[in-house]
């Protein structure tokens, strides 16, 4: 068997300067200034989901929490192909959702648009972080050009990527990434294939970090399905140097998640997950709804390209929203869903740390019950 | 956050007789008694898919392996819902595969017949299980009826069953098993949900051993993407009493897979594995080819119930076989296939044993060079 590069090592830790092997994901819209600043003020990386913010926005997200630590933090682009626009099916899906938005008494947008530009063509958001210097960068959807990679780099900049294959980890490694976040197929939120169209194996986050491990020579960041220590701890042992957890850190004070999506999250009753394009047009996972439900019938229409259905999306919701409905919402959410616990980020950090010392702890206790068992085991068959 | 029930508890262990937390899993058509049987030598559980065989074929299956060690194995029956004949969508399905039969010089069979029968009405194999008193009996696809399993309990078996989800597993609790067998989406071959016809969550090997072991106070034995002593690791530390691997034994030399299904496992260039019902009529993960293609294509019809579909696809593969051709097999593998090496199964098992070893100890020495790092860390700050 092949050697498991990275899990006595720390060299992941040392680069991107934190103190404990946990990065809370970037979840645009949800994450906060004070939820990063927490999370890195543990010892954790906190991350900005910047994707859906202009450069401005995202300059004044990036100044607000270094306001609120010195510590190193990620942001988070999305490198998506540019939407291509197609009039006739943007109308088509408007005409599909028109009953939806009369029973929440709005009126469908006239017309979509394409909310936010791909950092691929974002030329004043890179300057924004040449000039702010964030510790480190990250990316979901893809891979931005060379000339973008090489200006980061050469501005000292830790740059991640995610990859939801092994083809599409030898391509983050190939444009120079210093680490791999491993997204399984139990991540909440955007799933972070290069291509929506490419055929996708959905791979968990079992195999995927396993394969990633020993395919690549990056360092593997492990991500899907993970909510307490017990999955840092099998993160590590699969070879990650780190674990991104990000529906545990939705449920922290500091998040920006409206009461509807706190509750759904937190419920006795839990809804299933259900990964869906039907929300901005990128397949997410996420809490199933009506709004999920929509785009799983028969008669549903061509989805737009992304993230130009998510505007309907954003006017609907808001519509149902002031009405006290919530079916229409974004409640990204990862396949443990159900582990969530409501509590600050720092004390959720904290959490993970003991629960992760714990766990190590306890896996050398089981192996020393297994080696003397296996021992009288053994003893036993030769009596 | 709620204890972890399970993670220094060797109860499992003592209760199956076996030395290491190390499941072979049953894989019907592949597993032997000479696989299982060198398994359980090694200090594992081997163990005998048995859902194809007839009640006599099956008695001696179990007698040939008693022959070979002494040690506990295990039996596996499959308890899916009699399939639903119908004569119709079965003439239609062999209707579009008419072409594929041609194409290897064959002719399609006249009609699909039940190729074999559930343990929920099979009563012959049900005493014969008496008689022989296997160690260890596992149930995939669902639950036998009460009276089967107080009788395998009172004659002393140990009862283990398939769960993907939190609910079948609390109904595998419900039902008296021993222990739960946590088959994550990452699995190769038949996947156990106990009602295909449900919708499935497609729950990863991650999220689901933690939600069983937080959920369930049943022993959880992991599986789903597990290759190597990492992969075993990982489940121990997420609460898991053991692992049980499929695709890893696939390539021992023990194993009945024939040559084809060897290299297609173990080739350079790895094809993509996807989950199909176009084999059997369930739900199965196996390596990509034009079997699985043709469940895909648009103008598929329906899908004959299980397993009279599986008498269609038997036909055709052989047929294919015949001539060299291995597009309509049964390869079933797992998301992490890739990491599959050829050895005979002792020395795959002692591989495993060493590698868990090696990764329960590089966990000890990452933590304490974080721990380090973190002193560090913290120190710089106050600093």
């Amino acid at each position: 068997m092949k050697s498991r590069p990275g899990i006595d090592d720390v060299r992941l830790l040392e680069r991107l300067g934190i103190a404990v092997p946990i990065i809370q994901a970037p979840m645009a819209g949800v994450s906060t200034p004070a939820l990063a600043a927490a999370v890195s003020e543990a010892g954790g990386l906190g991350s900005l989901g910047l994707g859906a913010a202009t450069a401005e926005s995202a300059r004044t997200m990036i100044r607000q929490t270094r306001a609120l630590t010195a510590k190193p933090f990620n942001v988070n682009l999305f490198c998506h192909r540019p939407a291509k626009a197609n009039a006739q099916a943007e109308a088509a899906w408007l005409a599909y959702l028109a009953m939806e938005f009369r029973s929440v008494g709005a009126t469908p947008p006239a017309v979509l648009r394409e909310i936010y530009q791909s950092y691929q063509t974002d030329e004043a958001m890179h300057q924004m972080l040449l000039e702010e210097r964030p510790a480190v960068v990250s990316f979901h959807f893809g891979l931005p050009p060379a000339r973008k990679i090489a200006e980061l780099k050469a501005a000292g900049i830790v740059l991640l990527a995610t990859a939801t294959s092994l083809q599409e980890a030898q391509r983050v490694q190939a444009a120079g990434m210093d680490a791999v976040v491993a997204q399984g197929i139990e991540a909440g939120g955007h799933r972070g294939v290069f291509d929506p169209n490419e055929l996708d194996e959905g791979i968990g986050t079992m195999a995927l970090t396993r394969l990633l491990v020993q395919g690549t020579s990056l360092p593997v960041i492990a991500a899907g399905g993970i909510m307490d220590g017990a999955g840092i701890a099998a993160a590590l042992a699969l070879g990650a140097q780190a674990a991104q957890l990000g529906t545990a850190f939705v449920a922290c004070t500091e998040s920006a998640a409206d009461s509807a999506y706190r509750q759904a999250l937190l419920a006795d009753t839990h809804r299933a997950t259900t990964m869906t394009r039907a929300i901005s047009g990128r397949p997410a996972r996420g809490l199933a709804n009506r709004m999920t439900m929509l785009g799983e019938l028969l008669d549903a229409p061509p989805i737009p390209d992304y993230p130009i259905a998510y505007d309907a999306e954003k006017a609907l919701s808001a519509a149902a929203k002031a009405k006290g409905n919530a079916e229409y919402a974004a409640h990204w959410a990862g396949q443990a869903a159900a582990l969530a616990q409501p509590m600050p980020a720092q004390q959720l950090v904290a959490a993970l740390v003991t629960e992760l010392r714990c766990s190590i702890g306890a896996l050398r206790d089981v192996q020393a019950k297994w080696e003397e068992h296996r021992v009288g085991a053994v003893e036993a068959v030769i009596a």
